[in-house]
């Protein structure tokens, strides 16, 4: 069958890839609409930085340190698909559902995240393996290719249910990529009054704007801490310097979530967090039931992701989607329909 | 009057300081002991660093910024005293009443914190002027040596606090000085079941224990990591390099509460935060009911502050018990009675 792959840092085409076969609980599926993530491209450019970290930690179960990178990496976890057949004794929903998931995979050998891997065929392919037991069917006859978009919508609804956030505190989003605007989509669904997003892009504050923010800002025409004084800070940018500019410039007791993926060492100023006693949440993926959320909102229309969706690309067309993600001027979310 | 001043980074002894006049709302005391806090060391040897950092930073208003460290400063802000005079129209307690405050003159000007100041005096002198309606009468005949405790033991609550721990959540100390004893004797008081302290000195550890600490490491022998799951750290040591050495080594979703100052620019891996879901909350001081709940806690018995009281002296030997401060086996909270 025919899939993208990351070989040597780069997504290959290939047309000989096996067909995949569902053991017992799963379920093969045909991709219908896979969103490519900004994580791919991390892993992509950064593929032995992201393992050497994940190896330097202690403390966490990783599956990812397992991964070769001198061998063929599937990836894509942000899908929907529909179902072609189950394994053995499997009982499911009937061939031709519209479903998604959220992106692992029930297997005898353990539990296994739809992620990186040189075995787990992902969502840039042709047909993957999904788990029954999480399988979700799409509702309301939603637009598979919206529905794709669940996974990042979950990451933002959850980066704004772990900052505890009521709806008359004031919210600053720094980053308009699509885990800012996804949480700036779930700040608004929650009815926060005061939703502040900041881009250098202009076309990405547009967007901003679209998906719910009440203001925007240029942060190339000076901080947005010199007009907005937010309660809660979601940084989506994740380069280095941009913890310690919060840390240094939020208001006293504010709360600062960290959602954007910084791989590099970055350099704070602990003095400035103790002096005006912030809170910094990091935070990563959702819970099962935030991704159902997030599907339900998109598919009851609270939620419209249409506007985020600025590009469509074949299997054969990953590699070059994914040299066009760089700018941001371009490109929000890029879809892979195979 | 008698005082010891910081006069080009080192505490000097004076005879001449004049005795100040308590204005309206404002009481004349005689200070019966002041404790010497770590931030007073931080400051008479980093005095230009602290500043800097306090002026680099925005969303803070902070008096500090107005020191001129190249005259006297006053310092001393953990102080037990006995009432001398009040000023005009002042009702207040009865002289020869043993008080204790938080450190805070209001004054005409304005709130002014009793910290580092070119002309509010603090508790190292022989008399200082305290705010009446923030007099708290010491209760139970305590002795007014360990009411002067009532400060850092504040800290340490309002760290605790901050946290939201509850009793059967394992709790990790990092650093055994006062600021880590503080906190190991409200987890204590709070009822927290498993309590574990790491420090290099042996005789801090002893001091953990008799704090009310269930385990205590020997952070040269390996990281406590690799023998406790704790749900909450306390990082109370300050230098740089422990939040990173945290983020690296803590469980998924623990939360790190940062009490100690680390100054410097300090190295983090976002990555680690991010991967295991860590919360990080910077706290600072107290809220007043926090301070007044450790004055009972101390009077009515439920935490003995004796054992952290290993030196009294004069304020003719204040800059050599700075010098002995830096020794850890040697001290833990000097008290300067005047």
């Amino acid at each position: 069958m025919r899939a993208a792959v990351l070989r040597d840092g780069r997504m290959v085409y290939r047309d000989d890839v096996p067909e995949p076969t569902p053991g017992p609980g799963q379920v093969l599926v045909a991709v219908t609409a896979c969103g490519i993530c900004g994580s791919d491209l991390h892993f992509a450019s950064q593929g032995e930085q992201v393992l050497a970290a994940t190896q330097a930690m202690s403390g966490s179960p990783s599956a990812r340190a397992s991964v070769d990178l001198g061998a063929d990496i599937f990836m894509g976890h942000e899908f929907s698909a529909t179902v072609l057949d189950a394994g053995p004794g499997t009982d499911t929903f009937a061939p031709g559902t519209p479903v998604t998931s959220i992106p692992v995979l029930l297997a005898n050998k353990g539990i296994e995240p739809i992620v990186y891997s040189n075995t787990t065929v992902g969502g840039y392919a042709e047909k993957m393996l999904l788990s029954a037991p999480l399988l979700m069917p799409i509702p309301n006859g939603l637009d598979p290719r919206h529905a794709a978009l669940t996974e990042p919508m979950a990451v933002g609804l959850h980066a704004v249910n772990k900052s505890g956030i009521t709806p008359e505190e004031t919210a600053l989003v720094l980053g308009c990529g699509p885990i800012g605007m996804a949480i700036v989509a779930a700040l608004r669904t929650a009815g926060v009054e005061d939703i502040v997003a900041a881009d250098y892009s202009p076309i990405r504050r547009e967007l901003a704007t679209a998906m719910g923010a009440h203001r925007t800002f240029d942060p190339a025409q000076g901080s947005p801490f010199d007009s907005v004084t937010p309660k809660v800070i979601f940084e989506a940018v994740g380069v280095p310097g941009i913890i310690d500019d919060v840390l240094r410039r939020a208001p006293v007791r504010s709360r600062l979530v960290v959602a954007g993926v910084c791989m590099q060492p970055d350099t704070v100023h602990p003095f400035f967090g103790v002096a005006k006693e912030i809170s910094v949440q990091f935070v990563l993926a959702y819970e099962p039931a935030e991704f159902a959320a997030s599907l339900r909102a998109i598919a009851e229309g609270r939620i419209d992701v249409a506007p985020l969706i600025t590009g469509e690309v074949g299997l054969d067309g990953v590699g070059r989607a994914f040299d066009e993600l760089a700018d941001p001027d371009r490109h929000c979310k890029i879809l892979v329909t195979p």
